[in-house]
């Protein structure tokens, strides 16, 4: 056995994003001109925020009027009650409430601060983005874009920055997934020592996008990251596959 | 600016620690032999797995005597008592129990599944890896001694894998920390619109150890990984430090 080793390399130099731009062609162009061609099982992580910006998914809250519930919610703790009025609108439940923060369970399904509307890296003074549609419909088709530009078959992971109960600090995760099992599902294999693995499940597309995080922070506005050398297995995984079912989650 | 690139590599080819062992000089020397010097600023991330064996925190389950209370669970979900009873010494708090899942919080703060106490990857039939009694002290000592042996500062992150509401599968955590600051805090700071960041608070160590997990899966026993080319604060930062405290948390 040989040292295993990954590359995370950042994509910058990526141009501000319009409605109607296709992220994956955008990716390809920017990745060339640094001069990383992308390659046969590369990872693509893709940051929500081009995605959202690309589909169109930006809200300018002057066009938005506040329901009562927003409004309350809002003069309670100093909030703007649009911004409030868009977290509920992106919202299936609300999980908890408490100081200001909306902890809610999105219409895919994600829990997360805020149904993941977020006012960072957005041009327009007032506008807001909230999370694409169909999260692994975006990866899919900046797969199939990357694919048909540069004939090498990459996975794409679209990602976000969660919060989590009990540590500080957020983390990148997978909403939206082509082209790979988010899962690496241990159980029933072995240790080195012959033990059968009983419940281990690693959720690798999450820990991918944490990587790409490590590289394309927040402040630069870096939006995509390669991660080559992964190993994963290829396949028809997605977003959803990575949330836990409601009957098996003991904190809903 | 340039493209930032991360290269992670797993060390290989290290022997079976005992107790005893000074982790820091075992890694060295495999590090060595595979032809991988540390260099100045690497991150290395250690798994719990072999400080917990290096410091003697494994238990037989034949010397351990059953509570009442262990022997009560064990029997409701048809579990080893004695590993209950483990599990139980080890926590502080139970926070959920459900259909023999014990998500304990430890006596360090951590909040997880079977409050750490492991089965996996131990040579002895019979016996199970308990957390180390104080995981930045045992990163400390590993930085100590790379700095001794090498002349090279490194960080050093002891790792586990956590599951976490909501999401299926395991991310991999920073249980301890030295040499850097675990956190990068972007309040105040602007985007590249000027806005002001507003919630932005990352887990940098935590995703560190993520990445080291892409490369070192589980069913390899791969104990350490290199981060090289990772952005941090160097800094006296702990693996608490990422703890939400108590107060601060909707979900507890």
């Amino acid at each position: 056995m040989s040292p295993a080793e990954l590359r995370v390399i950042s994509i910058i130099g990526v141009p501000e994003v319009r409605p109607g731009d296709d992220v994956g062609r955008v990716l390809v162009e920017a990745a060339r001109k640094q001069g990383t061609a992308l390659q046969d099982g590369d990872v693509l992580v893709v940051t929500q925020k081009i995605v959202s910006k690309a589909e169109g998914r930006t809200v300018r809250l002057s066009s938005v009027e506040p329901s009562a519930l927003a409004r309350s919610i809002a003069a309670q703790w100093g909030k703007d009650a649009r911004h409030v009025e868009v977290v509920l609108r992106e919202s299936k439940r609300v999980v908890r409430m408490d100081r200001g923060i909306l902890i809610c369970e999105t219409k895919h399904g994600f829990v997360c601060a805020n149904a993941g509307v977020d006012a960072s890296n957005v041009a327009e003074a007032d506008a807001v983005t909230v999370l694409p549609e169909d999260p692994d419909a975006s990866a899919g088709a900046i797969r199939a874009t990357v694919l048909s530009l540069t004939g090498v078959e990459v996975a794409v992971l679209v990602s976000d920055s969660f919060g989590r109960p009990w540590r500080l600090g957020t983390t990148n995760v997978a909403i939206g997934v082509a082209g790979m099992e988010p899962l690496i599902d241990y159980r029933g294999q072995r240790d080195a020592y012959g033990r059968q693995l009983q419940t281990s499940i690693t959720a690798l597309a999450d820990e991918l996008t944490s990587v790409a995080e490590v590289v394309a922070r927040k402040a630069d506005s870096v939006p995509a990251t390669i991660v080559r050398g992964a190993t994963y297995q290829r396949g028809q995984g997605s977003g959803k596959a990575l949330l836990r079912d409601l009957s098996e989650d003991m904190f809903r």
